[in-house]
């Protein structure tokens, strides 16, 4: 066993001490066999999604600490379960490392993972572990998230009709704000350090979700992970409605002064800024009463109306235009 | 949209039209919102494991076809399921491609998955697309499977007992054969072209697993992906007892005169080597009688028995000597 790399199974031992993963409860049989066992309870269903978090795709090694990897990697994933208002439970970790990552950075990557773990209520049910080569020099992280929902009640991006509210949660662009500082190399300066939270420490809304499937009180609802232009154009698609959007209703973030003059527009950031991870959600005429102005401490948005036909409209100083999608696809040519 | 690459709406369409993903059934959502749903089954549990298949790790894409990537990737993952006894079920693709290969070699990757998904009867439930990077320039799937198994009749690694019979499923060291062509260059020669099949389309033992499984025959049971040598071992720890293999009753794969005087060795891939994916089981002595000498085409061989302690012995012409386990550890330093 050299000093710098460790074998695989060392490398579990260490995931294993920091992140939940005692079997117990729903978990029969969790990491270490072939395969993990969970039973369902009667009456729920299972939500499940994956998720890749990759080095020079998704996070910078440098730029991103070690915690924030683990913490978000997690968080993008189980956000796609609160956004069908499902009860995150389990999760697989597959995790590709090169040799110079698997002690002191796995053991902060990790404990960002427990947190994560901890805050959303997961247990860690199993995985895969690979060394890097050159074809894959860099971190991957892979994970595959599992949620228990009441049965029939997991919330579509199918179910939006027109004259339905729009609604979001939390603020928008403040976790592509937080990237912009990365990206312009400005993210060391102390001023600005708080701003960086959001981009790696992203907030769910896990709680919101279960609450408006419960209650059946929204119709359609989805995570708002690539900005809202594009998540919204998704949303429209599924449902086969269109969409109005009015500027000025926009919870957008606040951008301080000394940023603004290098160019970062609130506008712009809410509504094309990813990653935030918030909620958006329709609701039909009698249900919006229901809706609180805010939950659990996230702030909640009506930002405009679903329409016949198709695509978002962008309602500004009193002229209308179509809002193109200008968010996140990684396969995208020009960017 | 460029010639070369297609958006990842575009790439998910290319996966979906050839490999099943209807929703129906336990399917209750599948591909297209946050995440999907799946309804259990009353008095059913669910298996679950994820698997990686990276380039320069597990295949090289000059040597292994596109179908053969497709179809031994998703195998992989499943023959897990299968070592516990479970039904396959669905599964869910992470996928990170270099944008040359997201048209024809897309293409020809996914008739493997799709081949692979309906001998194994899995539906595609979801999953996750990136794009390749400098960080990441190589070709990666991760596969995260799900299988349904009768409450309670999962079979673990960690229930064999002394005096239980230790059998395996197949031939060993087939598959290894295969990458020692590889390995040495020569697998384009046509006279060795068959050899290349075990390696590149492994076949499962998943009607076997749940024929045991289903009949309680099976006290622990494995598969065999890393090497007997190395499975065995980890069988006996799970377990808490040794075992005693006898060399001469080993299925050893048949190596051509022509390969052994380049060194190959049944022997030696019988007992280390990997990717058989065939089924590593022990058997109490009143069930013994109740284990057919074949199972649907696969040859059952009894191979030695677990005794108290721990490790392997190897029984060799008469003289008994301590088997090391030296299969794969992506993590071992030195190999």
């Amino acid at each position: 066993m050299s000093k710098a790399g460790h074998g695989e199974d060392e490398i579990i031992d260490r995931i294993q001490r920091r992140v939940p993963s005692s079997p117990g409860g729903a978990l029969r049989l969790g990491i270490g066999d072939d395969a993990a066992v969970i039973r369902p309870r009667p009456g729920t269903e299972w939500a499940l999604t994956s998720d890749q978090f990759l080095e020079g795709v998704h996070f910078l090694a440098d730029a991103h600490p070690a915690e924030a990897i683990g913490y978000k990697g997690l968080a993008r994933a189980t956000s796609d379960l609160g956004a069908m208002g499902a009860k995150p439970r389990f999760f697989l970790l597959s995790l590709s490392l090169p040799v110079e990552r698997t002690s002191a950075w796995l053991d902060r990557m990790t404990s960002g993972l427990a947190r994560a773990a901890r805050r959303f209520g997961l247990t860690l049910a199993g995985g895969d572990t690979a060394r890097s080569t050159a074809r894959h020099p860099g971190i991957s992280l892979d994970f595959m998230v599992m949620g228990e929902i009441a049965a029939g009640r997991a919330v579509t991006r199918g179910g939006a009709k027109p004259g339905d509210a729009i609604f979001v949660s939390g603020r928008l662009g403040a976790s592509q704000l937080g990237l912009e500082l990365i990206l312009r190399g400005i993210d060391r300066h102390r001023q600005w350090q708080p701003l960086l939270v959001p981009h790696f420490y992203p907030k769910l809304a896990i709680e919101l979700g279960r609450w408006l499937a419960q209650r059946r009180l929204a119709s359609a609802m989805m995570d708002i992970s690539d900005g809202l232009s594009t998540d919204l154009h998704r949303l429209c698609r599924a449902s086969h409605v269109g969409s109005r959007v009015h500027q000025h209703q926009l919870p957008g973030v606040t951008v301080p002064e000394g940023l603004r003059k290098l160019g970062l527009d609130a506008q712009s950031l809410a509504l094309h800024g990813g990653e935030d991870y918030g909620l958006l959600f329709t609701v039909s005429k009698p249900n919006v009463a229901s809706i609180p102005r805010a939950f659990g401490g996230l702030r909640l948005t009506r930002i405009g109306e679903i329409v016949p036909g198709s695509g978002v409209t962008l309602l500004a100083d009193g002229v209308a235009a179509p809002l193109a999608p200008q968010g996140w696809d990684h396969f995208r040519p020009s960017r």
